[in-house]
């Protein structure tokens, strides 16, 4: 069913955003093609909720296991500073995560993170080394 | 040991910038003295940690029912129409993540939200108010 929803239909929808990375146990991973964060990605749940609290404790549980993974994931790829976390979502319908890796005195350093801030984006030959580095440290 | 962190040491540090509404199992809660979006607070872990990262799975799985129970509070004392999370901290290192009501075609709505609008401000009998509220809500 076309629910309009681009973590559900994928395809040109998340294309418009997103690169599939991968899938964990509760979520799917995507790169965000705007990366001036380099390694921002998204954490989006498998599940067409809006919020985490309409999971049960146990799917919100193995929710944010993948999203401790994907973290610790970009900290040993890129070894930024800090990583932000951010949900949003105000008109749609699916949960899902920013994980936005921050250096220390780069863009935004010390602040929040624009949605998009729509200034990088990158080759497929350099989107394609950056999921390939997240990749090898969540298969670690 | 004053370490100069606000979720550690609070008194002044955090009165710069929030209320203690209660201590939750994993969390402390606070109001967020800027209101532009009514019920905004902040769910803090009691540990000094800088990342859900350098938590243990059971202790992140403990976070976040804390937070999923505020939200669930916000929700039942002030029907927003989505409730935003993030967690920035860039210069902090103690894990807290801003739980911000939004509510349709009002502030902020359909985009992230600032650090600090620094633009509403209430009188203490409004923060006691929206205290009451939430506690009320947190007690159900």
């Amino acid at each position: 069913m076309d629910n309009g929803c681009a973590y559900c239909m994928e395809g040109e929808l998340v294309a418009k955003f997103g690169i599939k990375i991968c899938e964990l146990e509760a979520s799917k991973v995507y790169l965000f093609k705007e990366q001036s964060h380099k390694g921002r990605v998204i954490v989006a749940h498998k599940k067409h909720v809006g919020d985490m609290q309409e999971l049960t404790a146990e799917e919100r549980s193995v929710y944010f296991e993948d999203v401790a993974k994907v973290a610790g994931a970009l900290k040993a790829a890129f070894s930024p500073d800090k990583i932000n976390y951010g949900a949003y979502g105000d008109t749609g319908h699916h949960l899902h995560f920013h994980l936005v890796p921050k250096y220390a005195d780069e863009y935004e350093w010390g602040g929040v993170f624009a949605m998009n801030p729509d200034k990088v984006y990158l080759t497929d030959e350099e989107y394609n080394s950056i999921i390939a580095a997240i990749k090898k440290e969540l298969e670690n």
